[in-house]
């Protein structure tokens, strides 16, 4: 009977947790079949240096717990293993801690990034003759993963931004008259626009929306425009901007020009760029808001369905291991739109390991400011269901695991990170 | 028996229209002993254009879900009447209208610059001889008026406040290891650090934070210091800075420039300073949001206690103007802590208008970076409690109304905004 090892990978969300939730409680009922879990401390880099964080040493409850925390409980990282070519050191070591810790399952929970990890600690364990299966478990609020049909993290992300650009836009409805007319919305999504596209659920409520995407070359001619149609029709206009909207030339609205470990530019900053072009166009005064992390953090408002979701993709990665399977990813299927039904699936992760997927074109207006009724019917069942947490003193009752880390057994290792 | 005037002025709220609830239902209840109630389209701008909204119309269960619907329902505005002596034709107009629609009750609903209209107004009937009975509704997210013990409209933005910060605290912390150490709030609340007080609130559960409030002058060493240290100590830091935290010189972190209405410094856009501050001093890689709007507006993480007490405010206004009271505001009285027992009490305009509260300094740590013990009894009872409201299809049940108009009867008048 072998061991698991999970991590927590990349940018977290509002219910990573909940697939942990899923993974653990899974494991406990298979406890004929499998041992102990495992949970790297800070993600991969915890398998790196032999920072194995005993979840057996969590009591039920805690675990329970999990599946209405946001936040990665055993700690993440942005941290990408390179080409097995330029670093075998570093997978070398990842199975010589599995090894000296009888660990045959490992659980990656991530994006594209770390399902490419997943995929290549498979290949090398396969080559080295070390039994090993590795199950990617998806995650990640940007949706941009192939295959399944959304990514677990995404829907409450979705919510947030729905509720929140609901709210603010009645908001600067009642202030139009003398003061705000264009509210800035800037939410994240990195070159994917579904988080954006979520604001778009607020127009069915009469709400005049321009959304800029990040799939779609930013023309500020067009887009002053638009809000200024809406300004004169509605009196005031909701402004949903990606953050990795950009122009032509490729360069972002707003770059802050650092970069993180995984190349990647650090985006923030298009919302007041946005607003300044408008008053600058038209002269309207404005607002604008970053909601940064409070999107991806936000539990209190979590979709049921995505929470729902996360612990089944945790629960199936459990299952698939038990079964057997190597080098894949439980996925989401859509049986139908509405009423709203979905089953898990599973991928190869040959097929999942980098590959982006981006809003089709049939999801944005022609105009390219809005979304479709085929947009709309793909959205709706995600953002659905209500799963508020246990409140005490009028906040959210969040669980702090003990985190018990498990005896070294081997040397030192140096990471740079 | 004569008719009343009700108008939302001043940035809305997530429970501004729970006061109107308690105004327009108490007037139902009693609708032997008072007419109609008309709410200004706007503002008082309705009242000065004779725009006025015959809430009549509108259903029982409409006027029911503005409990629980944030912003103005009526629409606000942010226009100040002059003085007297400056402007004597508009507070003339505003009493030519009441004679018209035959109005004895006028319920302002707002901060402190509206106190003190409703101040000038009652005082402006009296010499003019015309029967007013004018009462204030307390309203500001900002927590800054006199006398009442707080002010409808900000346990929930403190709420929303300390929730966010717990949520996007759990989210840094996660990440810290080898990405984002320190993540920045910026918080609303102009002058006052009450707003920014309440990201305190999450100290208690484990999580490091520094406060920057508009009560202490800016002293940059001082806080790269303090964050330094909770750096070291925790791994990683929430930062919440007041919108109106200012340098000693009194220059805001981050002026837009602008000004609104009442000639106030448009606020916005401290984060990304104070983040950059921290990145050029430490080196961190930090994160930031701009809640704005989105934080007054969040009615869907809403206090329950300050919903019943907006509610409240809004019925006592009403009775105290049965009871033939003049030119005074329901104020909230705290009877105890703990348990939190409140009532409602009222107090004379001339001791409200143009008075504003600030944070007492024995709120504030010494060190000025966080709240007291003190300031916590004070904060806790007021983000207590969850009023969620109804969701449909994802989306919280906000209602908007018929808002239908009176035929006018006078000239026309011409305002400048």
């Amino acid at each position: 009977m072998k061991n698991a090892f999970y991590a927590q990978s990349g940018g977290v969300t509002a219910v990573i947790n909940a697939s942990a939730c899923g993974v653990i409680e899974t494991a406990r009922r298979n406890a004929g079949r499998i041992g102990t879990v495992y949970a790297g401390l800070n993600g991969i880099i915890g398998a790196l240096t032999e920072d194995l964080i005993d979840t057996g040493r969590e009591s039920d409850a805690d675990i329970a717990a999990l599946r209405s925390t946001p936040s990665g409980a055993f700690g993440s990282c942005r941290y990408k293993l390179k080409s097995l070519d330029k670093n075998r050191r570093e997978y070398e070591r990842l199975i010589e801690v599995f090894k000296a810790h009888d660990i045959g399952y490992f659980f990656y929970n991530g994006g594209g990034d770390s399902a490419d990890t997943c995929f290549k600690v498979s290949q090398l364990s396969q080559s080295m003759g070390y039994p090993l299966q590795a199950i990617h478990v998806p995650k990640t609020v940007d949706n941009d993963l192939p295959i399944t049909d959304c990514c677990p993290g995404f829907g409450s992300v979705a919510k947030y931004v729905a509720v929140s650009a609901l709210e603010a836009s009645f908001d600067v409805r009642s202030m139009a008259r003398t003061s705000t007319k264009v509210f800035v919305l800037e939410v994240m999504g990195r070159h994917a626009g579904w988080i954006a596209a979520a604001g778009g659920l607020i127009e069915q409520h009469g709400i005049p929306v321009v959304i800029l995407f990040p799939e779609i070359e930013f023309d500020r001619a067009a887009f002053i425009a638009q809000v200024d149609r809406k300004v004169k029709e509605y009196g005031y206009c909701t402004v949903v901007v990606s953050e990795g909207c950009h122009h032509p030339d490729g360069t972002f609205l707003a770059e802050q020009g650092t970069r993180d470990a995984f190349g990647h530019a650090q985006l923030g900053g298009a919302a007041p760029v946005v607003a300044g072009m408008v008053k600058e166009a038209l002269g309207h005064k404005f607002h604008w808001a970053t909601a940064d992390y409070l999107q991806r953090a936000a539990r209190h408002i979590a979709s049921r369905t995505d929470v729902e979701q996360a612990y089944a993709v945790g629960r199936r990665a459990v299952e698939l291991a038990l079964d057997g399977a190597n080098a894949v990813m439980p996925t989401i299927e859509r049986v139908s739109d509405a009423p709203y039904e979905w089953r898990i699936g599973s991928a190869p992760l040959s097929e999942v390991a980098n590959v982006e997927k981006f809003m089709p074109r049939d999801f944005i207006t022609e105009d390219g400011f809005g979304i479709t009724d085929a947009c709309r019917r793909y959205l709706q069942p995600l953002i659905q269901g209500e799963d508020a947490p246990t409140y005490r003193d009028g906040l959210p009752v969040y669980v702090t695991l003990k985190n018990a880390l498990v005896e070294k057994k081997l040397t030192p290792f140096d990471i740079k990170a």
